[in-house]
């Protein structure tokens, strides 16, 4: 049984699915909510799962984040577009856990709470929330956790990888963060936002030429500017992962999903972000930007 | 009265605009037509305009080419999307005078015709077809004429110059028809390709900082790949352009208006023989090349 104390800074289809997984396994968690809060503290949390649906009719649910024990991790499963509100949320001790998509995020939380505390983590899932405290897992599942401040595997991500094991999350430990974030945005890039602005599935973008190619393109500036900003992405991370879309069943992104149901995209975190790094390493970045300002105008547009 | 016998091929928003006005001003005027050719030929031809509506009631209507008189000047008013009907369709004598969105029909025309017989001509017109020979002109209409073979005002220019003035459509004549095709491209791209892509207005791009910078990038690509191809496009059309365009009304573009119609969009006239263009002088145009491939892509999934 761990020793560690989890606190979940967002409880929806991402945050929900790790801290329900954690707390089955008898992992210590603690739940912030918001909108959810009365119904999670009185019903706990449901998961429908590919590997198994559960509930757990009690978890620690809290409203305020000062209404927490100290743990020893902090996971932020919040969207990027709420990263403003991080600087109020942040317990004083504990190491936090950033698992977002984009750049910048671990940045971000360094400059609140120091570098030290920072741990990446990149996850690899496909879940939804489908009601308040009821989320569907639909796919994968899989974590890359990274040190900030450090290089290579450290005691405390092994730690935190035992936790997620023992929960039945397969961990990969980074050497370099930054090489996991940059690979992912080889795909979510133009993924994610050509599927906005075409309104596309991903077998529906692979389908077309015009548009494999756009693909392509992208990807290979997106490359360029890993590079150029110091990061050794490979160039065979393309071809793999063109290759790999085009045996993938057809798949709503996230992104797409969140314009659909009008909800703020992480536009900056995954566009604006790796755009402003590309240009201040020297690279244009020119098709990433031209998506970047579509994509803008989209979501000035589509939010409620 | 004129002593020059027009044909018109493609008897829509545009060509039966400026055929029904030259007939109108005692023009010989002989119109092909396809769908509307029963209808034309029994009712003839109805212009609600701004400058005044008028009906023509009886105009020389043809459903073949071969049917028409041998005419001094064929005025070519097809969508550049129906260019491949011109082998068959361009009579043996006559000026072709190509009325017609983009770049690349002079020179298809040319290896037609001969390069003697091409007259480039650009309208400026805002018109739609709201029936079987019923066309509805809104606003602008202006013309400007150029030889495809020669530099300057020639005697044919200046002859066809008289038969529109006297029709009351104003003509500028050109030095070069490049600098025009080319200047007008400068704004067909960005405002035509992204009120398509994005669903928008003039006004709606150009109210947001992230569409207008947009529209500017795109614009100087224009105007860098024109100057590398030799065509002496000035830097000034792009802040001139991008000042009228804020004080234009609302303006619904007209590929904004074939694409609502589920017609095939002029992609490869007015975004892919650019980028061709481009690419052959050595500039490399990527924001023209990303909008190009979304088109591609919105084009192949929205024709009936």
């Amino acid at each position: 049984m761990s020793t560690r104390r989890y606190a979940i800074i967002g409880t929806g289809a991402l945050g929900a699915f790790y801290g329900a997984r954690l707390q089955r396994a008898e992992v210590d968690v603690h739940f912030l909510l918001h909108s959810d809060y009365e119904h999670v503290a009185q019903h706990g949390l449901v998961c429908e799962s590919k590997d198994g649906d559960f509930t757990l009719p009690q978890v620690h649910a809290y409203r305020e984040m000062r209404a927490l024990p100290a743990c020893d991790v902090v996971i932020v499963a919040l969207k990027a577009t709420q990263n403003h509100r991080l600087a109020e949320l942040l317990p004083p001790s504990g190491a936090i856990l950033l698992m977002q998509n984009g750049l910048g995020g671990e940045e971000l939380l360094a400059g609140i709470v120091g570098p030290d505390r920072v741990v990446s983590g990149l996850s690899f899932l496909c879940s939804n929330k489908v009601g308040p405290g009821h989320i569907r897992h639909l796919d994968y599942g899989q974590v890359a956790l990274g040190e900030f401040a450090t290089r290579g595997p450290s005691d405390r991500l092994r730690a935190l990888a035992d936790d997620f094991a023992r929960a039945g999350i397969p961990v990969q430990l980074l050497d370099d963060f930054r090489v996991a974030r940059w690979n992912k945005l080889v795909w979510n890039i133009p993924f994610n936002g050509l599927s906005v602005v075409l309104n596309a599935t991903t077998t529906e973008l692979m389908a077309q030429a015009a548009t494999r190619q756009l693909c392509e393109q992208l990807m290979c500036e997106i490359v360029t500017a890993a590079r150029a900003g110091g990061v050794p992405v490979e160039d065979a991370v393309v071809a793999k992962m063109l290759d790999h879309t085009v045996k993938m069943t057809p798949y709503r992104t996230s992104m797409k999903i969140d314009f659909d149901e009008h909800r703020p995209m992480e536009v900056e975190a995954i566009f604006g972000n790796p755009l402003r790094a590309a240009q201040s390493a020297g690279a244009a970045a020119p098709r990433l930007e031209t998506l970047y300002r579509l994509l803008q105008f989209l979501d000035a547009g589509n939010c409620r």
